[in-house]
C-alpha cells in the first residue's frame, strides 16, 4: 500500500475527513463569536427545515484539538431516529456513539453477523464469493486463522486503539518490517532471495559511503560549512556503518553467512556486500527496503490477540439490540420529514422503516445497484468510485520459517503476483501456523486472481510461493482465499478514489465508510468517517 | 549496547566461541581423515590420562554446519561426573545437555533459586544487593513485572528461541525500535524530545538530498555511471521520500504536527522538517536512529510472554534433581582424576564433591575470590575481566505513554544517565503497567547509579525521567531498581573482556558463562558457552 498511502499523504487534506474536522471547528469558531446557524453553512439542503442548529460541543479538556463525538451534548439526539445501512466498523461506531448522543438508532445488516470486511477466517468457517464457495479446512487451534481484511493497528490510530482499550480487547505487537524475513526479485541477485537485512543495511552502506566521497571531494562545499562537513561525515560513519576512511565493506549489520537457514555457527564473520548496481537496477529493492517508513506502517503497529474480528465481535455486541441481522436494502428514499428505507428480511419479506436520518455506509460498488433517491452529483460519485481488487490466501503449515530460518512474524517481498508473505506474529513455536501465501492488493494481478477459480489461485499462489520458499509446496496445505472484489457485499477492497459531494449530506441521507476517510483502507478511517457522518447528523438535527 | 556490539561483531571469530567450534570441527576433520586422536590436539593438560578420543559426532543432517551437543553420541558420558558450579543459563544448559550424553551432573547454585541474572521482579520479590534490600511493591497482575536482567531475545538466537519451542515457553515480539517513541537531547532543539520518525525521516530526507545534490553536479561521475546515475537518483527519490526535483520538504513519514499527544486531527498535514544542522551537531541523534540497525537488536525480537524468568522456571523445572540449592562454593581444586569441590550448604555446613569433570560458570567477578588450583593464566584472565555496571529501574504507573502519547512498546532515549525509557510490550491498553525508567548499561553513570542508595537511584531516575516525560513524576511510582554491579553472586552486569585462557580447559576444569562467548551479555552466549565447555569436556573424556 506504499503508493496507496503516498496518495493519502499528499492529498489535499481539506477534501477528505479534514472537512468535516474543519466543517466542525468551523461551526465551534462560529458559535463562540455568536453565529448560531452553523447547519446551513455546512451546505446543507434541508437546512432550512430543521430546528435551530444545536449548541456547538464544549471545548476539548486540555487545549488539544478534537473532534469526537463525545464533544457534543448527551442529549443533543434525543427524539430523533437514525437508520445506519451497514454493520461494519463505521456503522457500529455511529451507532455506539449516537445512542450516547440520544439517538434511536437502529442498524441494517446484509449479513448473517457484522464487522464488513473485519473478517477473521477459523477452522469451519466459510468464504462465499460471487460464484464460488470455500470451506476452512485448519485445524482448531486459537492461533489458527486468517485475518482474510484488515490484519494491523498503526499506533497513532488512536480511536480505534481507544475502543480496544474501552472494551478490553487484547493487543499484541504486529511486526511489519522483519529484517530477517526476505525479499525476492526474479530479475536480481539470480532470482535468489535476499535476507532483508542485507538490503537495507546494503543501502544504507552505500548510499553513506557515496556521500562521503562526494563531502571529501568538495562538492557540497556551497552547502555545508566546515563544521557541517565535519558533523556529517561522522553522522554517515554511523548511519552507513563505515569503515574509519569513510569505505563501506560491509557490515555486521547485515548478519554473517548462512543466515537463512538455521544452523550457521558462522557469526563474526561478515557477509559480502552487495553490489550497488544490483541494488539500484531494480526499483523492487527500494520500494520494499522502504516501506515500513511509511506514514501507516511504522512500528509499533498491534493487531487483536486471536483475530482481527474480536473488534468486529466486541462492536457487536454493543449494537446487538439495534442491529437487524440478513437484511437486504432495496430502496434508499427521501420523504418529507426525513428518510425512507426498504429492505428484504431473512425471509425476504419486503419491510419499510422511516426515519428522520439515514447514515449510509454500504460500500460505493455495492451502494451503485440499489434504487435510490440520491442527487445527481452523489450518484455520479458513487457509480465512478474506484475500489481495489485485494486478493489474499492463507494456508496452513509447519512453521518451518520459524523453525528453519529464524523468521518470526514480518513480511516477505517477491516481485511476483503475489507481492507477499505473511509469517504469523502470534503463536511462535507452536508446530503448525498459518502462513499467508499471497497478498495481492489491486492493480491487474488482483483481478486477475479475482477471476481465478479458488483452486486456480491456490495453484499459482503454491508455485510462486515456491519460488521464495522451496518448501512451500510440500510444506503448506488447506489453502482458502479471498477475492474481495468477489465478496458480495464488499465487492472491493478498499475504495481509492477521492471523495468529494459524498461527504456533504443529501437532505438528511450522510455517507460513511473507510473510502470516504483520508486513512482509506483502515479501520481509523471507517471510524473518522462515521464521525463525520455523526457531525453532518448532528448539525442537521 | 551499540559500541559494544560493534566491538563484538569485530572481534576475531576465532578469539570465541568460534575457536571452540573450529576445534570441534577440527576434530571431526582429523577423524574423517582417519587421525582419532583428537583429544591432545586439544591441548588439553590431562588428554594422556584419559581413553582415547571418543568417535566423533555423525554429520549433520542436512549439510548444514552444526555444532550441537546433540551432535556426540548418546552413550560418550556414561560412567562419568561432571560437576557444574552455577545454576544460570550456560550452567543449566550444561547440565540438561550433558546428561542426555550419559553424564552424571550435579549443578550447585549459590542462590534459593536458579536463573542467574535471568530474572523476573514481581509483587513481593526482594532485590538484595550488597548493601541494601528492596521489596517489590507493584500490584500484582500477570503483566506487571520488571525484567532485571536480559529482556529480549534476538531472532537469530536460534538455540534459545529452540528451547522455547522444546520447553512450550509462549513468546511474543518485543519491539526495539518504535518509531513513536521519543529521543531527547538536552542540548539539541532546546531540549524537547523529538519523535522517532521525525529524526528517521528527516536524517534519511536529508541524506538522500545531498547525495542527490551531488549526483546532479556531476560530483561522482568516476564512480557512477550515467545508468547508475539516473538508478540512484530514483532509489534516492523512495529511500529519502524526495520531491520529484531531488529537493526534501519533509515527509509524511515523520507523522502529522501533535502527533506526540493524542487528539491531534491534523493528519495529511506534515510537520516542519528538522534542520539537518540540529541532526547533525549532536552524536546523540545518529548513534540512537541506528541502534536498531545493529546485529543483535533488529526485528524481530522477542520475548517470553509473562517475563523472562519463565525461561530460567523451565530450565530449572527440568534440571531440579540435579541441583543443590543454596550452596556457596568455597574451594575449586583439581585431583589427580578429576576435581574437588568444597561449598557450603544451606546450613553453612563445608562438603565436599569430587567429580571427573568441573564447569565453572561462576562470573569472573566472583570467581576471583574463591579459592582455586587454576593455573596461573586461568588466575590472571579471571582476575582482570571486565564487567558493566549495568543498573535498571522499573516503576508502575498508568499508561499515559500510550492514552496520551499513543507509545505501545519500544524505547525512547534520553542524553541524560538514565539513557533508556521502556515501554511495555505487552498488556497494551491496561490501566497500569511497568515502565522502565533507566537502563543504564555501563560506563561511569552505571557505577554512579550502583553506588547510591536506592532511594536516591529512584529519586535521581524520576527527575531525569521528568524531563522526558513531563508526567513521570505524578504518575509513576513504587520504583524499584537493581544495580548488577551490587548483586552478590553476580557483581556486574555481563563480561566485557576478550576472553582467551578461559576458552581453554584447566586440567578436567573447563569454564563458561555469557562471558566467554562473542554474544557477550546474551543468553544465547550462555548457551553457546556451554556447549563449548560440552565440547572441552567430550573431548577431555
Amino acid at each position: 500500500m506504499t503508493a496507496q498511502n503516498n496518495k493519502i499523504a499528499r492529498r489535499d487534506f481539506l477534501t477528505s475527513i479534514g472537512k468535516a474536522v474543519g466543517g466542525s471547528a468551523m461551526l465551534r469558531a462560529m458559535a463562540a463569536m455568536g453565529i448560531a446557524s452553523g447547519a446551513s453553512a455546512c451546505g446543507s439542503s434541508s437546512a432550512a427545515s430543521v430546528p435551530a442548529a444545536p449548541p456547538p460541543p464544549p471545548p476539548p479538556p486540555s487545549g488539544i484539538a478534537q473532534a469526537r463525538p463525545g464533544d457534543w451534548p448527551a442529549n443533543v439526539g434525543s427524539g430523533r431516529s437514525v437508520l445506519i445501512l451497514g454493520a461494519g466498523i463505521s456503522g457500529m461506531t455511529a451507532a455506539w456513539e449516537m445512542r450516547k448522543l440520544g439517538y434511536t438508532c437502529t442498524i441494517l445488516e446484509a449479513q448473517a453477523s457484522a464487522g464488513g470486511r473485519n473478517k477473521t477466517i477459523r477452522s469451519g468457517d466459510t468464504i462465499d464469493e460471487i460464484d464460488s464457495s470455500q470451506t476452512c479446512l485448519f485445524d482448531v487451534a486459537d492461533d489458527l486463522y486468517l485475518n482474510a481484511g484488515p490484519s494491523r493497528i498503526a499506533h497513532h490510530h488512536e480511536f480505534l486503539l481507544g475502543y480496544c482499550r474501552e472494551f478490553g480487547i487484547d493487543l499484541e505487537t504486529f511486526t511489519n518490517s522483519n529484517h530477517g524475513a526476505w525479499m525476492h526479485s526474479t530479475s536480481t541477485f539470480g532470482g535468489q532471495p535476499q535476507i532483508a537485512k542485507q538490503i537495507f543495511t546494503d543501502t544504507r552502506g552505500n548510499i553513506a559511503r557515496l556521500l562521503a566521497t562526494a563531502i571529501n571531494q568538495n562538492a557540497l562545499d556551497q552547502e555545508l560549512s566546515a563544521t557541517d562537513k565535519s558533523n556529517i561525515l561522522q553522522m554517515l560513519g554511523t548511519f552507513g556503518d563505515l569503515d574509519t576512511g569513510s569505505g563501506y565493506a560491509g557490515s555486521s549489520r547485515a548478519g554473517f553467512p548462512g543466515q537463512m537457514n538455521a544452523g550457521s555457527r558462522r557469526r563474526g564473520e561478515r557477509v559480502t556486500p552487495l553490489q550497488l548496481q544490483e541494488l539500484i537496477a531494480d526499483t523492487f529493492w527500494e520500494l520494499r527496503a522502504s516501506f515500513s517508513q511509511g506514514f501507516e506502517q511504522q512500528p509499533t503497529m498491534l493487531q487483536p490477540t486471536g483475530g482481527m474480528d474480536k473488534i468486529a465481535r466486541a462492536f457487536e455486541s454493543r449494537v446487538l439490540a439495534e442491529t437487524v441481522f440478513e437484511a437486504q436494502v432495496s430502496e434508499i428514499r427521501k420523504t418529507a420529514s426525513g428518510t425512507r428505507v426498504v429492505y428484504s428480511d431473512r425471509f425476504g419479506t419486503p419491510t419499510t422503516i422511516d426515519t428522520d436520518f439515514c447514515i449510509v455506509t454500504i460500500p460505493a460498488t455495492v451502494l451503485a445497484s440499489i434504487a435510490n433517491d440520491f442527487s445527481a452529483a452523489h450518484q455520479a460519485e458513487i457509480a465512478g468510485f474506484n475500489y481495489t481488487s485485494a486478493v489474499r490466501a492463507g494456508f496452513q503449515s509447519r512453521r518451518f520459517w520459524e523453525q528453519d530460518h529464524n523468521i518470526y512474524g514480518g513480511i516477505s517481498w517477491t516481485d511476483q503476483e503475489i507481492t507477499q508473505i505473511w509469517y504469523p506474529n502470534y503463536g511462535f513455536g507452536k508446530t503448525d501456523g498459518i502462513i499467508l501465501g499471497a497478498y495481492i492488493f489491486g492493480g491487474v494481478s488482483g483481478d486477475n486472481f479475482a477471476n481465478l477459480s479458488p483452486a486456480q489461485r491456490i495453484g499459482s499462489i503454491q508455485s510462486q510461493a515456491n519460488n521464495v520458499h522451496p518448501e512451500f509446496n510440500a510444506e503448506a496445505s488447506r489453502g482458502i482465499s479471498i477475492a474481495w472484489r468477489k465478496m458480495p457485499f464488499q465487492l472491493g477492497g478498499w475504495g481509492t478514489s477521492n471523495p468529494a459531494t459524498l461527504l456533504t449530506p443529501d437532505a438528511n441521507i450522510v455517507f460513511a465508510g473507510e473510502h470516504l476517510s483520508m486513512l482509506q483502507g483502515w479501520q481509523e478511517g471507517a471510524i473518522l468517517s462515521a464521525y463525520h457522518a455523526i457531525d453532518q447528523v448532528v448539525m442537521l438535527s
